[in-house]
């Protein structure tokens, strides 16, 4: 009963204090999402200490990306996702290539070793489309050219940032197996294409059998089956779950509305996501902060991590103007928690310090807070035609 | 990444295969939740091994249990409830006294000490509403007298058990604390009336805030921090969680139409829980039936849980007519993870021996298992009629 009691004290205080701090950044104009991360930050053990990670509320937040990302892949067809393919694959590209380049050669020039410098590039490489897909659906824009531009390209760079990352992990061996890197980038490649391009084919098909299932409500049911099994196939292939779990969206959207999917997904996802949103607050260590001689490097870092996503991706947007660049630039700069993993990556194999490690955990924070209002700002002002 | 892979694994394999057993149940004519209690048994480690109960599945569980109250709560209106109140407070006493007295006879009868058969008394006495809820639902028979009796018994019901947990436990040190053990019943009935009686005027009367709450879907967010927020009170006075979230659901029944309470929290229950029957079925060791002698002892008591509940309850609801008292009987038998509680706290006080502890594991299974083909036997032939 005292552990119970716990949990339910974490989830209660979690969720009221999530839509406490919405609700005044709601009535301040300001992104909810960022409200709902300061929750967090208030709640979690630098402050307030309230919650504590544990293997529970991560696991909740984990879950409350995984509908997240469902439910706005719910709301984009794939077709339309095909569409913008050319652009993401330069904007994923070029968003990749900048800020690695950008980190390694800072972290060189402040005298740290090649595999530190190498390690700080590639946690400025991976994109947490998280973020951005939230401050896109509260804003009712998902429908946009920028915003799918963003989707499909985050789902390219998590499949090159996972490359990275293994090129990274390896460094700690001493060298690169290249048979087993080619292996796993041709698998994430081969079955996100598979997914998008075969996936509304097979659900298509899928009306008789499923009229054939007796459960209740058995489209949704089986559509949160396709949704948890495609996130945790991407964790074996070792991508993100959320990218399986917005594939599993994007691949059932063209039946979103007949079956009903859209609206029993919904209230999941206003359930689960804002525990996603406050653990990544609770997460943040302010006190870390406090290290001496930390806080330019973290300033510098951050700056060029935006800066660099900002160049990098809006570069590869460009030929859609400089407006719609500029959107697609800014919604690609979170790295939220993909940047935390290569970071606690470098960690595990002893091949960063501590301190470097503070410093990519506050560039992934900095990053997170700064889109969402920047994102407001530049889609608010003309939301761009939809397609 | 691992840890994430393995918590998708067990959530993607309990939900399917949770849905999988419940569709061969449901073609059998069976009741799906059984299938989804087996379907734990399967995966858990007393045979396929997939699933290993932690805190993260067990919190998953719980709060699958505290929205399917929730939902319970919300299609049962509180002046139906306050009508049956009389028959209730008989039925709920009684069926306390005689599967208590019966338990203490027969256990101190094959010569166990004396506070062990008290406590093998006590884990007789809780009725868990979950199951039977459940099943009351799938049938769509909620709207019955005899439902309503079963709903509103089984709130004063877990009031008495925990007067009587929390007598069991005092055991242990020698002496009962009777001012205490006064003050917290004292508070626990004072405060399930009050949101019974004060709750309905409260959320009435909440109206004109909620329209003033500029976040989207607010009436749904601050059910559901109601919710949580009762739920987590109900703990705090030493009752069950899933208690709380029933009276959260009661205190806005009336409204659940008019603010979309029931549409939207629907899908959450049908997503979490499965969680909470498949983990029921988890945690159920097989192998603890080979210890010699056990057996025999373990039918007795499940039979005598099985009968003095029914004959407890059933003489209680005795008014409503033989046929009512019956599905009222039934309705209380299963005790779920109630009797699983107090015979934890004999074991962790070391005041009842591992032998007594499996006994009163399958017992609970037992009943468990018992209760709803039973219940959907005697409601399926003549459902009767809504007050």
């Amino acid at each position: 009963m005292a552990h119970s009691g716990k949990l339910l004290f974490e989830l209660f205080v979690m969720f009221a204090g999530a839509k406490l701090l919405a609700e005044i950044f709601e009535r301040l104009r300001q992104p909810t999402v960022i409200g709902e991360i300061i929750a967090g930050m208030l709640l979690g053990p630098s402050l307030l200490g309230l919650v504590h990670p544990d293997e529970f509320n991560l696991g909740v937040a984990e879950v409350g990306a995984i509908f997240l990302l469902f439910v706005v892949g719910l709301e984009t067809k794939p077709r339309d996702l095909m569409k913008v393919g050319g652009t993401a694959t330069l904007v994923a590209t070029s968003g990749v290539a900048i800020p690695f380049i950008l980190g390694f050669l800072y972290v060189r020039a402040i005298h740290h070793i090649l595999v530190e410098s190498i390690f700080v590039g590639a946690a400025m490489v991976a994109t947490s489309v998280g973020i951005t897909a939230r401050v896109l659906a509260d804003l009712g824009v998902l429908q946009t050219r920028a915003a799918r531009v963003i989707l499909a390209a985050a789902v390219l760079d998590d499949i090159l940032g996972m490359i990275v990352l293994a090129v990274v992990s390896s460094l700690s061996t001493g060298k690169i197996h290249y048979a087993s890197l080619i292996t796993v980038s041709v698998e994430a490649v081969l079955f996100s294409l598979l997914v998008i391009v075969l996936g509304p084919r097979v659900v298509g098909r899928a009306g008789p059998v499923i009229a054939k299932v007796r459960m209740q409500n058995a489209a949704f049911i089986l559509s949160i089956i396709l949704c948890l099994g495609l996130s945790l196939a991407f964790v074996y292939i070792g991508m993100a779950a959320i990218i399986g779990a917005f594939l599993a969206g994007l691949a059932l959207a063209e039946y979103s509305e007949a079956w009903k999917l859209q609206e029993n997904a919904h209230p999941i996802y206003e359930f689960l996501a804002p525990f996603f949103f406050v653990m990544l607050g609770v997460q943040i260590e302010i006190k870390s902060l406090a290290t001496p001689g930390l806080l330019p490097i973290i300033v510098v870092i951050s700056v060029l991590a935006i800066i660099s996503k900002m160049i990098g991706c809006g570069l590869g947007a460009a030929q859609l103007g400089w407006k719609d660049a500029l959107r697609v630039g800014i919604g690609m700069v979170p790295r939220g928690e993909v940047g935390l993993i290569v970071a606690a990556v470098g960690l595990n194999l002893h091949t960063i310090s501590d301190a470097i490690y503070a410093v990519v955990l506050f560039m992934s924070m900095i990053t997170t807070l700064f889109a969402p209002p920047a994102l407001r700002l530049v889609l608010r002002r003309a939301p761009g035609k939809a397609m």
